[in-house]
């Protein structure tokens, strides 16, 4: 088995109004020193067992589903683990 | 200055129902190996200097605005960066 870490961010030129808001709401909370916000997506995939590559099939699920490639940007960690 | 790599997840025992219906929708398309998935978020913050503990600031961030500590779980990475 294998578990996939996905981490997808919005690319660096895309405007982050979500990040923009989190930041303006820590700086209302006195977290003056908070200089930019970027939130993005993490997701954790438990993939079974299969023939093809592992990598592949990560790779056509970002860009098909997990992320638009369009305005982000992203990236994964795949690691196999023993099934208990 | 510092870069602040945070991720939150939900607890174990909290159901997913955004989790779910990405792994339906990749069951739809064929990816039927996807056994499980959790969607969580992944933020990453800038932090000016500071007299304070970064560790100390970002925890407090986290426990009072990032994440839910009932149902969520947080960590962090502090990467201290050269001012460009």
């Amino acid at each position: 088995m294998y578990r996939v870490k996905v981490y997808v961010t919005l690319r660096e030129s895309v405007l982050d109004p979500q990040g923009n808001a989190v930041k303006n709401a820590l700086h209302s909370m006195n977290f003056n020193e908070v200089e930019d916000v970027r939130i993005g997506k993490y997701m954790e995939l438990a993939i079974g067992k299969t023939d093809r590559n592992v990598e592949e099939i990560v790779d056509e699920m970002c860009k098909k589903l997990l992320a638009n490639p369009v305005i982000e940007d992203y990236r994964y960690e795949i690691e196999e683990v023993a099934v208990k």
